[in-house]
């Protein structure tokens, strides 16, 4: 009763451990309402959880130091971002200590005759890519939002450049991480390929702060194209256009993205980014290589779409009007959004093999027009990848309800069709209930490697495994 | 003292072990001696050590029983596919059970919309691509013999296409493997990409049978591309052709294959496979497109070349010319073996990061000039991945440790360069003793990993981790 009567640094945190921290940080930790409310949750429907304390971690030993103060108390640590979280990853479920990594922010080297870079977690995406231009090359991976790179491959994202350049499973070189008990470890050498034991990278990428924090990622970049062109193609309906992705892609197009846009989608796009798109299932393409190369690319997507009945073929070859394309499937976001101003954004996001794809799609299609609030959907079909975007008012039980019912229908459907769950989000709290479902006895393999290397359970408790 | 006097079917195992396995399985267990002798050892100079027992097993069910009889007397398992194993991944260092997966070599389905196919894990590379050429689909990764996808799987193997169609570990889609319980898993769905949970499936892939044994494995594959054209181009140095496919990787060029050797593999190649190439470090390169796109492709190659001093760029288009080029680059192993017939190839394997693949080489080659036997060199240099060809008397004491010291300073010039002890041979139990200095404390890791999943120990004991 004397800890919790006392006036301490932190009400819910040991006052050894809070006096510890501060020690260490200084100002850098904070359990000030404002700082613990912002980093209680992502950017989506799902409820918040403030943690006790937020430490603003400057470099690895730091968050080394913290993890080993924690340890000791058996205090939760949620590792944290930029918060675009879309499944409750960063929710403080337990309470405990949540390391902000984003002033981890250097781009500590760049080598550009090896193609990789080291950086620091709390890089985003943007930030690296600004740093690369001037070199000629890029980081392709971009899922939506100023994401941090240790927050991307803590999650296993991607976005729409997967389907030629892969996710972060496979742009992820190496990771510096600190383990549970508060050790400094390197995942594997920069060499292109290793075959010297197991593979904690990928162990890593995608496991969501549960197994270690990821401080330093090492990725692969890319040359920048010697040409980029776009272009645009709509459909009677939406298995036209899957159709016509399966065949683009068995004839080895090397397509750099192919985004489906559902009518919902389209009329959003219009009116937001001031586009006379045809209301229909859409397709956006681009394509990457030498001048030559693109444009043979977009002829022969041209000549196959023609065979899968489009309505029109629009090339967009200039950077201008590429970029006024693309700037607008980047902004599909805030254009659905637009469609219904106060609510909420659900997005879903199973991934099936793209034979299935077509079906998922289709016995969706009932659930959408059935909704008692408008759904859009993007895909990155290229992969089998999909998302719908419910639009809900998130204090209405009533639409949550339908929401959680529309989701759970869904994601029932892609794993019926060998799909899984989250083709980029991650599981977080948010899809838990799902692990079982997709991974059978396999989550107990899992459960053993997460019990082996954070026996005490203080790496992102209650994210990832189900508890029973 | 009793069991041991006993005339029993196996000498070595527990007669009860053994009974219940010739039960299981009949005839297809055996303690013969030849059949011990032949699943002892692989391809490499290591000294083989025989199983007490060999089971052929026929379907995963059979697999999973047989380790859960081997758990109950915790008696040693060691999964055999072909064979061709480099660094004594087969060799039974403790006695006990070799499951061998050979006549487990059933292609189960091939998808050609999805580019996959699942196979048992004793199908080889060969089987299966002789199997898609009829759908003009192929599977890429070729490491040298006729190696099985589950062993190749398990050593996360590569070969001459890494560098354009990645290695197994970007190549496997799924596993169904068997646990040290002997229960059966799947690691994932077949989805293309997944964010959901821990990625068991890269967990396995190298993991050499320490882990869990694979029994199945769903692959990638590709469109046989639509046209490949091929070309050979000789320099004055090593570092000139190094140079040369930096340049031509950074600039984007999809180069399909890269393959340098050396003069004295040249000189070799050219005897056995009556070749008249110029004897100088030689690149052999490989396009995949269309066919504008090919020949883009090697215009491109071929004016960087002449930056670089190459000594002559000859293309062979049409698939006589090239298939013998590639025939005699693929028969390097038995030209190098030739220069000295009674000796024994040891192999090695580092892998730097591309940029410090030319230093490397030339470190290396004081210690090929030196050697007091003939050394070849080949390298996948897209991948900054080289195999010296060591071609020595291994019952002569002097020649294994003279082989043992540069191969050993071969593997400390790798790691002082981030480079790793294997690009794609594993480690086994040839090159246990370099784990810690590759890996340092993350070898702790992956102790805690092999713990969590095999308790008994008795996975393919004595590879992959140090065990002091």
């Amino acid at each position: 009763m004397l800890a919790r009567a006392q006036p301490s640094v932190s009400s819910g945190l040991p006052p050894a451990l809070a006096a510890a921290l501060e020690g260490l940080l200084g100002r850098r930790f904070t359990t000030s309402a404002a700082d613990r409310e912002h980093h209680g949750r992502g950017e989506s429907y799902h409820a918040g959880l403030a943690p006790d304390a937020v430490c603003y971690a400057g470099t690895t030993e730091e968050v080394a130091a913290i993890v080993r103060l924690c340890a000791v108390h058996r205090t939760p640590i949620v590792p944290f971002g930029a918060g675009t979280s879309l499944e409750g990853h960063v929710t403080a479920v337990r309470g405990g200590v949540c390391i902000d990594l984003s002033r981890m922010n250097a781009v500590l080297s760049v080598r550009p005759e090896d193609l990789d870079a080291t950086v620091q977690a709390g890089v985003t995406r943007q930030q690296l890519n600004s740093d690369l231009r001037d070199l000629g090359l890029f980081f392709p991976i971009d899922p939506g939002g100023e994401s941090t790179i240790g927050g991307m491959a803590a999650t296993r994202a991607s976005g729409t450049n997967a389907v030629r350049y892969g996710t972060m499973r496979e742009n992820v070189v190496s990771l510096t991480a600190v383990t549970a008990e508060g050790e400094i470890i390197r995942t594997t050498r920069r060499a292109r390929k290793s075959s010297a034991g197991y593979d904690l990278t990928r162990l890593l990428v995608g496991s969501e702060g549960t197994l270690a924090i990821i401080t330093e990622v090492t990725v692969r970049l890319y040359g920048i194209p010697e040409a980029i062109s776009a272009a645009v193609c709509s459909f009677p309906a939406v298995s036209n256009a899957v159709d016509l992705v399966v065949a683009v892609i068995q004839s080895g197009i090397p397509v750099a993205r192919v985004e489906l846009l559902d009518n919902t989608t389209v009329r959003a796009v219009n009116l937001y980014s001031k586009l006379a798109l045809n209301e229909a299932p859409t397709l956006f393409f681009e394509f990457h290589g030498s001048q030559a190369g693109v444009c043979e690319q977009a002829e022969t997507v041209e000549a196959l779409a023609a065979d899968f009945g489009a309505l029109g073929f629009i090339a967009a070859a200039d950077a201008d009007s590429r970029n006024r394309l693309w700037k607008a499937r980047h902004d599909t976001h805030y254009a659905v959004q637009a469609l219904r101003p106060n609510a909420k954004l659900w997005s879903t996001d199973v991934c099936v093999p793209i034979s299935a794809l077509a079906p998922c799609i289709a016995q969706t299609q009932a659930d959408i027009a059935d909704a008692s609030f408008p759904i859009s959907m993007v895909g990155h079909v290229g992969d089998g990848n999909f998302h719908l975007g419910l639009l809900i008012d998130p204090s209405d039980p009533r639409e949550l309800a339908e929401a959680a019912a529309i989701n759970d229908r869904l994601v029932r459907r892609a794993l019926e069709l060998d799909g899984t769950c989250t083709g980029e989000h991650g599981i977080g709290s948010g899809k838990i209930k799902f692990m079982r479902l997709e991974h059978g006895p396999a989550v107990e393999m899992m459960r053993k490697v997460k019990q082996a290397l954070d026996p005490l359970g203080i790496l992102n408790p209650g994210k990832v495994l189900p508890e029973d």
